[in-house]
């Protein structure tokens, strides 16, 4: 038995998000699909570095599953993607000790979110950006809140209610904004996030961008670790897991 | 009556082309509801500037309509937006004469058609490039073979079959090749299209990148006018109406 480790990137738009749920289309489902075929139907558990939710994109989402075929490791990224559905494409494949864990043994992991500040909306950027119907945020302060944020904080204030993650101490080490034409990015980097954490920062400092809430607040919501004190939950299509590190 | 002209863009991958056809979702359909119940159920007919094919895309697709409504022109791109599905979106209103004609008056056109050379086509793109699978061409000759088609030709030989224009010559400005990173663009100006003509030029300038057919193979092909000595019809969904001149 050998464990093997992919790097995967999916268009989040048409799947009910990562995990498999009975009765939806999910990217663990079309994995555990395709792999259990290639096993001549016994069954392979795909596990994920963590789950994204319905319309959040991945460029860098990783997963580990065991197999016991011979066949070499460079034939299956190009097995899978013959057989895999286009929105979701197997970008490395590689042989890991078996004690490797796609979950477990994350150490840090980036995601990016994606604004777009165009008067109107491109058409082709409808499911991989959020309009912001030309309102154009004031990005040095949002950069000024970044800084209550990073750094080694209970994020309490950034969690979704409905979570039974009972330690909430992340660490953030980096929280970055980039203007890309008509576009802000917002990339951050950390050991670990909370359920929705991102979303909520992003929600959090957009209203401080948009002049709804002043930076030095970021402090007093950490502090309150309230959920109810930060922003709204930014929406899921501007979202990406963009790299998952060990 | 005052005549309005539109500047619209398209993602074309959930349309049967442009024009209406019965049973289909197409974007003049969708154009032609939208004015319909803005001037209180009376049909108003809506003209491009031409069809585009189903999957094609629209960066700079220009119509013109008539309307008796007397609310101001800055308004109408909103109140169309508003309506309208986030698969087309309305760039630019303006009033013009009355003998303006969005296909009469054309002077020129520029497209663009675009090829990913990635490995692995990102999912983010499949809708919006030919995927080539790795292969990458030789630019170099696609560029000497354009030469051969820039200028005015009897263009038969890049139309398809089942087309009633009689008079196949048209005037070809500029055919030029970008890199954007892994992916290759094809952007072509002129005084007017035939039926298909763009996809044959890039079915056929990729022959010559990857080594099927010689450059100057392209001035036979020309001289014969005949559709069968050109290359494939590429697929629609690499192509992008960019700008109408008038």
């Amino acid at each position: 038995m050998r464990r093997l480790k992919a790097t995967i990137s999916y268009d989040g738009t048409h799947f009910s998000g990562y995990q498999v749920q009975p009765g939806e289309r999910t990217v663990q489902l079309e994995l555990e699909k395709v792999l259990s075929k290639m096993h001549k139907g016994e069954m392979v558990r795909v596990t994920a570095s963590g789950r994204t939710d319905s319309k959040v994109h991945a460029t860098g989402q990783v997963i580990h599953f065991d197999t016991n075929l011979t066949i070499p490791i460079d034939r299956y990224q190009r097995a899978l993607n013959v057989q895999l559905p286009s929105d979701i494409r197997v970008l490395q494949v590689e042989e890991v000790p078996t004690d490797f864990h796609a979950r477990f043994s994350v150490k840090g992991k980036r995601y990016r979110y994606i604004w777009s500040f165009k008067a109107v909306q491109s058409p082709f950027r409808r499911y991989y950006s959020v309009d912001t119907k030309g309102v154009k945020p004031d990005v040095e302060k949002m950069q000024e809140a970044a800084g209550f944020i990073i750094g080694t904080h209970d994020f309490s204030c950034f969690c979704a209610a409905n979570t039974s993650v009972v330690d909430k101490v992340r660490t953030v080490y980096s929280l970055n904004f980039e203007l890309h034409g008509e576009e802000l990015h917002m990339v951050i980097e950390g050991n670990g996030f909370l359920y929705n954490m991102v979303r909520i920062i992003a929600g959090t400092l957009w209203e401080v961008g948009t002049g709804k809430r002043e930076a030095n607040n970021l402090n007093d919501v950490i502090s309150s670790k309230d959920r109810g004190m930060a922003g709204k939950t930014a929406p899921p299509h501007g979202l990406y897991l963009e790299a998952v590190n060990y």
